[in-house]
């Protein structure tokens, strides 16, 4: 059994009355833009910038995202606007650069059994947010959650970001449930990725509502200052508008709930 | 295509800014105790009690409900209390007793697409509960939805509750995002039902606040005076102190909302 | 648990050393065309053909089979040529034409757990040809046999026709594990159906195979002089020609297998 | 699109009148062992014994395989009886190992998707085996066949092992029809793996020959010499009299479906 998870006794990231709300482009594009994101999201209290360099994708030849060049452009806008960054890791060979570089290290779905890299992760002291892969049980992703425990980091982020069925209407199922299940089980803080799991934009505020009423400790969304231009996930990004009264919405829900967004 | 759905111009049963909130048993068990949970209802200002008199049961050997003595129960508790009456119905031949003595009739998971039903509730005028099937689509529910109005009946809910997935900590997984999906297609109201959806009475509520920020028009949920004695579900039924907790915070979300619950 | 399925030891409607082949229609279309497809079917040894007259749709607005007419025309085929036929059951009410008129009565898997035909099946000592419910587990399904069998009608067929899945390449995913798993724990005759499973005509014959080698007691196909003029399912219906070919592919394994077919 | 898959023209590593059988142990366990289970395989005509160095689990506290202690006795077992053997690799690091030491690397279901391991095996010219990950879409499989391809190494058998759904009776569902689906897309071959994907030593034997005769290139089984002792996966396990039944069994389908086994 995972018992380093259930008997979870640090202080979490997010603390019990805390709601983080982490934004950005699904992938870094280039310095401008990310720039422009980064003080939008600055002068809304956004705290957490997350921005992709390396993008797994399905096929070899879609846009990969901008590597080297992408984590250069995040450090230079983390610089310059003094936002925290959260990124995506494909590979232990990178764990140096984001351990200096990044503020939380994303888990992709793809790697939630890469057991190599969470060992390695479990060795740095960085927050890792660990994303649930599509095919897993959330056993599992507890279990995976207890590779990076056992080797020693406690700083970890749950993020549920759906899961495959049958229904086609979005592009996985978000298994809002897994929420107060985790809740139940462990302190380790879990947020929800409505981008990912429904893959439409119409979604992205409803869930998000969702996500604050059932007990997550955050939300990770896709924004754009003009989605029909982004060079990834364009369907399930948002404007900066919609951002807006996104943020208003989970606002007031969150209060309902008694914590405060961060 | 389901025209009829998209084009719905009727006075929804529930109105934009109201929630409707649905109690009761699993089954209808005996009258002291069914009249002890409508009197709670009622003190509560509930006006639709749930019970079930015909269980469809997976197995021959389950206790599948007190049939004609419950749907007699349940009239003498409605005559007495005033209370209105929330019922599953199993075969066409129950159709002229249910249209007689009942409020709202619910077409179950398992007869989602048992199309003679459908289309000869179509010929009433009653309100009818359409829950999606378990193994069913967005698309699907709502070409089941189009087999009533295209017979001419416009009083219909819909409720959500789960589809069958391979994540084994819950009954069922609740697909949340269907809410706001078909909020965007029609004004036919849409509601969860949180007991049957996860099976676990420890996620009823935080289910219920998520159900009312993402846009649902209600919720249906399970009580039983004593959970342990109740006759079927009982792992998914919550008691009358839990109801209240659930009450409480579920009117904090739907205040939020802008709404008044019903 | 399903006592009687598990204890079943009556003579079974399929021997141990038969593989049964039904062919036929999706629906039936008029008479000329049955007429032809059963003369066909007869001068290439089999024995049972299959056809609609009631489909269950998804949409109300798509062919729904011609009813009455449909039956009708089965009737005067099955006296002109002495085929056996094979028709989905939609309600109660049919039960006693049915009886009279039809050689192995369908329950579809829209219908898998309509408790109320299944206990009047149960009733009858007809044929009944009992389809897994696309949402439904294996289990489940041997439950609803169990509600035959617990009536009084031992004349069971089983037969698998996918369930539903994220896999999108196919209509349904053909669950044949769920043969050999049956085959050990009744000696209830389980078929398979390629057709309904797969949704494309050119999975038919290699499935057909899988079927004959994995211990199946069966198949039934969808067959049509011309499947582009079929008014239903045409892209899993296959031609005259195509049978041939399958019915000889289908021979070698089920000699292989010290098998006959029927 | 996979337009490499697709125009696939090399000579694939099993003709098309071939039917591979890979057999072997989940994990390696001692060098006595394995060396009993090479002699058996080759005393019955098989060429390729699995064995897993390294296991991927769930849990960071079950079995994870000896190692590089396990490749040293692989390598020691393959030096004395010639048998060739098939090893799952877990990192790019251990790329070079691999590349002089086995036979046949397997990429394991949980990294279907890891992009850099694909890509890095793409640049080798080493037969690799890539298995289906269980959340994983048929497309999705292709376009992680494309990765390879891409790089430049043709050299490439496709494996499927299951995926998730809701079906509980088995660790997954076999998804048989991908095997009929691929090999109408492309010419690489593409083998069962009946073990993981049912996890039932049950159903190795119809499985197998259910893979023979959809027109599989093959079938990949686990066998131990006594199964209750095996360290990982003992359930779906067969001993070697029950392999030498599949083999009698399995050798009639695949000489029904004029082919020989290698």
């Amino acid at each position: 059994m995972y018992e380093k998870v259930k008997e979870y006794n640090y202080d979490p990231l997010i603390k019990n009355d805390e709601f983080l709300i982490i934004a950005g482009p699904c992938a870094v594009e280039d310095e401008d833009n990310l720039l422009k994101t980064a003080r939008f999201l600055i002068s809304r209290g956004i705290k957490y910038m997350r921005g992709g360099a390396f993008k797994p994708r399905t096929s070899p030849y879609t846009f990969q995202g901008l590597h080297v060049e992408g984590l250069e452009i995040l450090k230079k806008v983390k610089e310059k606007t003094g936002i925290k960054v959260v990124v995506e890791i494909m590979d232990i060979s990178q764990i140096p650069y984001y351990v200096e570089n990044i503020d939380i290290i994303q888990v992709g779905a793809r790697n939630m059994q890469n057991f190599s890299l969470l060992k390695a992760l479990g060795k740095t002291n960085k927050p890792i947010l660990l994303k649930r892969g599509f095919g897993s049980t959330i056993d599992e992703w507890l279990f995976a959650t207890e590779y990076i425990l056992n080797e020693g980091n406690p700083n970890i982020i749950l993020c549920e970001r759906g899961i495959r069925t049958f229904e086609p209407m979005t592009r996985n199922t978000l298994d809002i449930s897994s929420v107060p299940i985790i809740n139940g089980i462990t302190k380790i803080p879990v947020m929800i990725d409505p981008s990912h799991s429904s893959g439409r934009s119409d979604l992205i505020l409803p869930l998000s509502n969702a996500a604050a009423a059932v007990g997550a400790s955050g939300i990770m969304v896709e924004i754009h200052d003009d989605p029909n231009f982004a060079l990834s996930d364009k369907d399930e990004t948002i404007d900066f508008n919609t951002f807006d009264e996104l943020l208003d919405s989970v606002k007031t829900i969150v209060n309902a709930m008694k914590k405060k967004t961060i």
